[in-house]
Order: structure tokens, then sequence, then C-alpha cells
């Protein structure tokens, strides 16, 4: 697992409020950093090598300004030449948002899928978490 | 179907050199407006009966700055209390984006979800379209 | 004077029910996409020729969400390698806000601030409003 | 001085290859959370009492995805109902974005500017910085 906490910020909150919904997929893709580091450890993009795919981010409860939101980042799935990233974000010790990102290896420079190494493969499988 | 047109913005764009996919969720929750005025004709947030429970983006292209894009909103589920809105982005003539979003008629002053009006149905129904 | 009308989002708004100031500064950007084509009429990036030097805005009023708001782009300055874009956010017939982009001609490839051309600087000027 | 850590994300960038001038002042306005509980130490926007009048930042250079951004929050100017703070933005020891944003206490219920107290002028005098 990587974690992240998030310090939320007086713009990530919209009139009803809490934080704007939309504010999560940011604070996911933000939370996935370190992991994209198996695959550009200097986080220098012209050696990227992944797309996005699909996400899905299922609104449990509110999260608000003023106390910290911890993110967690997990692997739910390692496929051939992608996988799917699991996150969740915690705030009073509540779970109140959880999200998928399906992100494929992608080669760019000859536009297409490209399967994971098995090196990448190790890497990704040391935050495996199953999703219930 | 309502038709939004979104002219990007730098902003919008990320250093792959294309529009980065945390923005389509923002763009699909600008071109709800006119779907939140069937519950809330003036947009007054303080008549607000919509909260989101889920949302899917699947990302079938590349969307660029420099063009502009049209969001095409539907409605493809009408339940109860809740319904689904389907989401395009077009660009150049394709479909580089489809999104979901579940959505729940929500009573804030009791703190629970409430049956979508007959009224609200009818109008929510005259954008279906099948989810294929 | 360029004009842009913005729809504002949900998401744009803050828990003090109103627009967020930090949107202002990416609706300003937005406004002057065609300004930009100034320089790279089809806006591809990598004939890039601007940087930012300073932004300014000042918040004259509220803006809300519900209304459309127009962004009036003008030239309120022309240099020799740089010229200032003013703006303003006009909403119900009020002017909200208003700010200054300082921009600068720049050549990429050599790193250093490069002179408009006598063209750069007449099509610049159609667009010149006195800064009062 | 208030010190506020950044870990750039992705969606920070834009197409020229660095993070976006329009990130600044959401970045800076994240880091004034602190100085935000001088007025409202729990962050409650109920009791909220200040209102952005208008902000600068001047871009002295790029500032780049992939290590961490120091902002640190000082105060410039303390007058009778408003006070300027002084932002600076930090990567890799140099100094690449500043900002002022000029805010003022206000009275929502009534609609009017209000005095700092003396505990609130004594609370921001703390965290003095001369602009030079």
């Amino acid at each position: 697992m990587y974690s992240q906490t998030i310090t939320p910020a007086f713009y990530d909150t919209d009139s009803l409020g809490h934080i704007n919904n939309t504010r999560v997929p940011q604070w996911f893709e933000g939370a996935r950093n370190e992991l994209f580091r198996i695959f550009t450890p200097d986080l220098d993009v012209k050696k990227w090598q992944l797309i996005m795919a699909r996400i899905e981010v299922d609104y449990l409860g509110e999260l608000f300004y003023g106390r910290d939101v911890e993110v967690r980042t997990y692997v739910c799935k390692i496929g051939n030449s992608s996988f799917t990233v699991l996150q969740e974000a915690w705030q009073d010790g509540k779970l109140n948002a959880k999200g998928k990102a399906f992100m494929v290896r992608y080669d760019f420079a000859n536009g297409r899928a490209q399967s994971l190494t098995d090196e990448q493969k190790g890497m990704l499988g040391v935050h495996f978490k199953e999703d219930v």
C-alpha cells in the first residue's frame, strides 16, 4: 500500500459545503505518483509508459475541508499488459470514496499496448489487495 | 440529448500533450447543468436535490487542445430515487470518452434518498438513450 | 476585444456559495485561446511562442453559479518582446473580476525572449484597450 | 513562516511539460490554510471572516512534476481591516514563483469590512516578512 496525506484546500470544496466529487479522481491521480515510478523512476514524461483506460469512483460518504484525508493506493488486478489500481480516501476513520483506475502499459513510439515485465508485475504485486 | 460545446483551455492539457483524464469528469459535471435544472430550475444550491453516488469514465481515445469538444448528455436508466446519466465527449467526429454518473434524488433536510416524482421521471425520460 | 461566454460548472463554486477565486485565472487563460492563435494559429504546442511572466486579478464582486459569465479580453500594452493582456469577467451586467497577464514572446529553442514581429504587434493592436 | 510541501500531480502539468501557471494560485490558496485558522480555528466555513480582494503572481522560473515544491507563506503588510499574504514556491533550492494575496476581514452578516482585532494582528505579525 502507498499512503498519501492530503490537506484539502478551500478550492476543493463546492457550494454544498463538502469536497466536490470531481476532485477525487484528481487526488487519486496524485496518489498514484509512487506507483508511476515503477514504470518511470524519475517521473520523466519523455519515458512515460502508461495510459489510462478507465476510472470508477464510488462516493460512499462526504469528504470535508478542515481535516486531512488519507489516500491509500493498492493494486487489485495484474493482467498481461494492464493492471487495476484500487484507491481509497479515508477521513475521520471512515472510508468515504473508493476508486479504480484501469491502466495499460503502452509503447508510445509504436502506438500499442506492451506486456508488463516480470519485474514490473513483481513490483505491482507488492501492493496487491483483493477487491472485495 | 443535451449538447454542450467545450473549447479546451491550455490548463486542460497535461505533459503527454493531450487533455488530462481528470478533466473529463469535470467537463461532464459542467455538461449536466441543464439536467440539474429539472430538479432545481434556477440552480440555487439551497434547493439542491441531488447527490453523486458513482462515476465511471471510459477513455476511448485522446482528446486534444485546439479544437472544440462536444459533450452529449443522455439519461440511460431511471430508477425509483436514482437515475444514471450517460455522457459522451466527441472531437473531430470521434467518440473519445464515455462516462456514467449515478445520481440519487436526496432530501438534504432529512438526510435520506427521496423518490423521483413522475414529472421528474418524465423530464429525464425525454433524454433517454439506451446504454449499449 | 475577444469575448468568451462561460457557463459556470458546479465544481467552479466553493463552500462560500460563489465561484472560487482560483477559477478566475483559469477562465482567463481559457479566454486567451484566440489571442494565442496570433502566435500559433493551430494552437500546436510544438510551435508555442509564449511564456507567462505575471498575473494580477482584482476581485471586484462575487461571481455565481447558475448564470453565464462573459470574459472580455483586450491588450493594454505592447512592448518590444512582451505584451499585457487585460481581461474582465462580467455577470448580470456587472464587472466582477479584472485581470492582467504579462506575457513574453519566447524562443524555446534558444531559451530567450524574442521581439514581437510587426505583424504580431499589429494583430495585438486590434484588441487594444487602455487600462484605466 | 508557514511551510507546506506539495508533491505535484500529473494533472498539475500542461503540454509545455511543466506545472501550469494557473495551478500556482491554487497551491497558494491551499498553503494559506493555517493562516485561515487565525480567523476560523476549525476552518468551519459558517464562521468564515475573510474575502479575497486581489492576487498577484510572478512566475520567476519553471516548476516541474517529479520533485516536491515547498510553499512558504508570510504576511508582508497588516492594515486596519486588511492584510497581504506573501507566498513563495521553491523547488530544487530555487524560488520559481512568488505571489501576494490581498485579503480583507469581512463581516458576512452585515456585508462590510471589519477591523482586524489586536489578537489577529499579533498572530499575523508572527509571520511577518518584508516584501523586498
